[in-house]
């Protein structure tokens, strides 16, 4: 089979690899159908991931289709059309059974990264009973694979870890991929305002037409970030700042915005520390909340989907064959000069 | 009357000054009975608090006497024994409707900061009827001193932003009277373990007979408080780390030993920024809290007092009359040495 | 000044009465200028609310303009325009404290039942600073008469109450005013389903109108309205069930159709006791939840209005002047033939 | 092996029967240590409960050895020793996946009721993953029998679902094995006052010596335990009433007693629905609970057995071998007479 393939740091290459077995009880093998790019593929690929061995097929997103299941899977068989979770769970452990899939002890982010993943024309799925999920009849396939990771990422480390409330104010910090699946679900809650802050104009125009009430340029030259958010606020500052993009400098304009009372929901994955400034936050009786998504709400999410309160099509911008996948990760590392937001990449038949 | 009195940093004076009076229909002038000198007085000493200017008369805590109320007060009269809140709360704004008191836009914390306080024979308390609380009968009025600001602080900032539970395992970062404060109200909830930490080896001592389970050094030469808490929790690290000390190190220690999905709940003052390390927390699923407090849960420690669940008796280690409080001051200020918690200033007949 | 008075059960006039006047340092004394009729007031003039006595002025909702303050009113000067609270609220009590405005000890629902109310030119207004809301500028006075009451009753006894989630499914039993505020805030949390349930047809038509995703009829004759709302949630049943009616039979029609895990919430007044059946719900998993609103989410909601994400205009049907309130009334309490849900008094100049 | 089956209404025996065996690759053979009799097991015996058909072997609680996994198990391995929760869970199911365990849909209450359950030598337990847990070394595994079913249930219907604070009010209607199973874990949250009711004088002097700040008699003639536990309340009613008996009488004492604000958790199995006081309670912002016990807090208890929050040993009071254990239904169903709260049956070796 067709394979996108780690090749250590800043090498990738497509390959023909040898389709993989059931090799647990808990396993399901699936074949994929569609599939996309993550930023975290591009940070892989940057070496920042040193857990990533060179050799390892990359992606943790798809939709596809069970080909065969390990005798231990019950809630699944051959020819079921499922959605991936990019977060591997035992359901068995202490964390799994508090919801908390991120931390489970023999799973987590595994795919495309300690184990191999999705970019390819099969993939084994461990602990498949409860990693991934029956596709309910009526729905857009491709929509979907958005549901492996970039909605329940927006919707649990921002929207959920960031308590928006009906008539509340959101600044969200990125308007890439991320961030925008953070506002499309923020709107759930029926914010008053949710101010879009970028230093890409045409994301801050995407984020608009999405719903955003307002939006502020961070591009260079461009200093005032912070005081407009507090204008756009009375001076109060926003109840939910949502750190969306993972360098120092966007969580702290967080720390200058946030109201009393309010949350910073990190989503964003650093590299560097930030400085925290306790000295004017101590006493502010406000939250930072920090979040590897666990997709504990993609049931949740399904039914936002079929109910047409959440529309996932509306991140897709460009679509690939399998063949052409170096071309996708070339188009979605150029975002700012493709406008990219996600990509799919398409199994063909 | 007698008062303490600010002059500027480094300097403070016992003075003679007019007696206040009624100046607001919402106003209660109040005998002071017995009061406490607290860490924030030793800041404002120091020069750290310039929004409290000379000339002012110190204190934020204290249990007295209703001398005279203005005509708004409904709630209280003449000959009533109540305690004083650390925090003057308007009951109407819209921080205050929240229960968010520390922010009322016409209180706050002003006792002893932005106008006089409760280191005097009589002082006038703005907003009466929710910034004072009747002292139920039979309660050991000296002890109450203790509910002005010391345990709803440890209790609000510490306990209830750290989400204790039962079986849960928690670590104190300074056991001085805040932190001291915290452990006796983190037993509220019956957690396995209470880890206190300190470099002080006679508070240690005190910790241990208040009850906590271990407890672990910070004096100079010891290096390993980290080590020694992860230890102490089979390598998970703690599910409450309560920083209760103020500065970059106590803070960052929290960082360190927080296990997956816990809470760093700050209750410390701080002067400067801290690092906050990010790359490491992006993806733990925690939770870092600041407050200062609202007093909101005085009604319920009242209640845990009345019912002998608290002892708040225990902090309190020297007595000194309202003419002495120099010497009180120079107690308290020399911890290491005299041994002292909370100090009570009696004001005689 | 006119304004309508009860007369004893079944006896209501239009009469000249004397303006009122401040009487406590914490009143404001209001010039009406718009108010309307809710169930309520039928039900007093029914005779089921003996607590209120015959020569009471009627009517706790409206908005209005300040005339004059006591001298303990600090939020409020004259000329400022307000919106009325249907709940009277001291701010100090321990039920104020915790949000519980409903039990305030010297407060709660009084306005046109223990004291005189707002069908009136003027309504003396106790607690003022903790009772009336200032109404932003630029929003339409007379939709946010429907925020003295009938929304936050909608709002908290039956969606926050009710737990209303993204993608959960919810019923509302009742269409009437009430049930219809419920709907149109529930809208606020995006639940997959409302499904709407009346016996009059007309009101079905207008929970449609207003974003029902279907409506069950309960006419007589039609005893299926259970299974059609189980076989709408493929035999699951509802996460949410709100009572918005107040009989029993309404009552009991929720425990059959409650999902595992579910809420029951309870919004009607009732008059008699209904069955519990916990020989089929001890094991179910659910709550049932009771509550006289407390306006506790008045600011919440007039953030909503101002951000366009709550349109409260949508339930007003009829307008008339305070002299022809007769005519209201008649036209409010013959609701299936006139179609009125609510009917604005305007008080003229 | 030796088991108690049940025989059909009114009939139990002692009989030979055979050892199960692992038939799917979930389950796991348990070799039973110890067990115990639950008050549902009366109820099966009486013909309460027609979903347990005559042949079963009875019971749901107990300690024992792992003597065989299935090929799907991957937490237990030959010797471990295991507490077997009386709720067998999947792990995987849309209910399982919230927590609520007793509603999994190939689990739930199944053992010992629609499966062969512990009172025998040997069980099979089907989700051994997730419905059995490790015994911590160095505990008492007699006590931990009391972890099954009795102190979750307690905990999660009455303490959990009550939402008890500190400094709050409890009563808890009847003294039986669950309601002082609540009790203890009720003093978790150290609430000011925790009223024991019973008709039952013996069972009260137990509730007093377990922690009980006050007890109430409903023995025949005494009819004014409503009464007595306002007085105790100062006539506000409690905060938490828990129900732990399951009849109308005992449900609808804790409608009168409940304060405004209060929740009454119910943890008692009703056969017939009670009287529903909407009439009084529709505006006392109430909540009533009802659930099946998840045991979903098995660990959390476990840890504070460890940690000697909790001392499970406090509710047995008889022993026995496994072959007289018609001895021991007749202790357990003459409670009155024997004083018996819960017994223990050995397997011997």
């Amino acid at each position: 089979m067709l394979a996108l393939v780690y090749r250590g740091p800043g090498k990738k290459a497509v390959e023909e690899r040898m389709k993989p077995d059931i090799e647990e009880p808990s396993d399901a093998l699936v074949r994929v159908l569609k599939t996309t790019i993550c930023g975290t593929d591009l940070h892989i690929l940057k070496g920042d991931v040193p857990t990533c061995e060179p050799g390892r097929i990359l992606g943790h997103e798809g939709v596809g289709v069970i080909e065969k299941i390990g005798n231990g899977v019950t809630g699944f068989k051959r020819g079921d059309h499922v959605l991936i979770s990019c977060i591997t769970s035992c359901g068995r452990c202490e964390y799994c059974r508090k919801g908390m899939y991120s931390h489970c002890t023999t799973g987590g982010w595994i795919l495309g990264h300690r184990i191999n993943g999705t970019q390819a024309h099969y993939v084994r799925i461990p602990h498949a009973d409860t990693s991934l999920y029956k596709i309910p009849p009526g729905l857009d396939e491709e929509a979907l694979v958005m549901l492996s990771d970039i909605f329940p990422t927006g919707f649990e480390c921002g929207v959920l870890n960031g308590k928006i409330q009906p008539g509340g104010t959101v600044a969200i910090i990125g308007s890439g991929p991320i961030g925008l699946a953070s506002l499309l679900t923020a709107k759930f809650y029926s914010p008053a305002a949710i101010i879009m802050v970028d230093h890409d104009e045409n994301r801050l125009e995407v984020a608009r037409k999405l719903g955003a009430t307002a939006t502020v340029s961070t591009k260079p030259g461009n200093d005032a970030a912070a005081k407009q958010i507090m204008d756009l606020t009375d001076g109060r500052g926003v109840d939910t700042a949502i750190e969306a993009v993972g360098v120092p400098a966007t969580f702290e304009l967080c720390e200058e915005i946030i109201a009393p009372g309010g949350v910073i929901a990190n989503v964003g994955v650093h590299g560097v520390k930030a400085d925290l400034h306790l000295e004017k936050l101590w006493d502010r009786n406000i939250s930072i909340t920090t979040r590897l998504v666990d997709t504990s709400t993609t049931p949740m999410l399904l039914k936002t989907v079929q109910s047409k309160q959440l529309d996932p099509q509306q991140l897709i911008t460009h679509r690939f064959k399998l063949e052409n996948i170096l071309e996708a990760y070339d188009t979605f590392s150029r975002a700012a000069d493709t406008r990219a937001l996600k990509v799919i990449i398409d199994m063909g038949d």
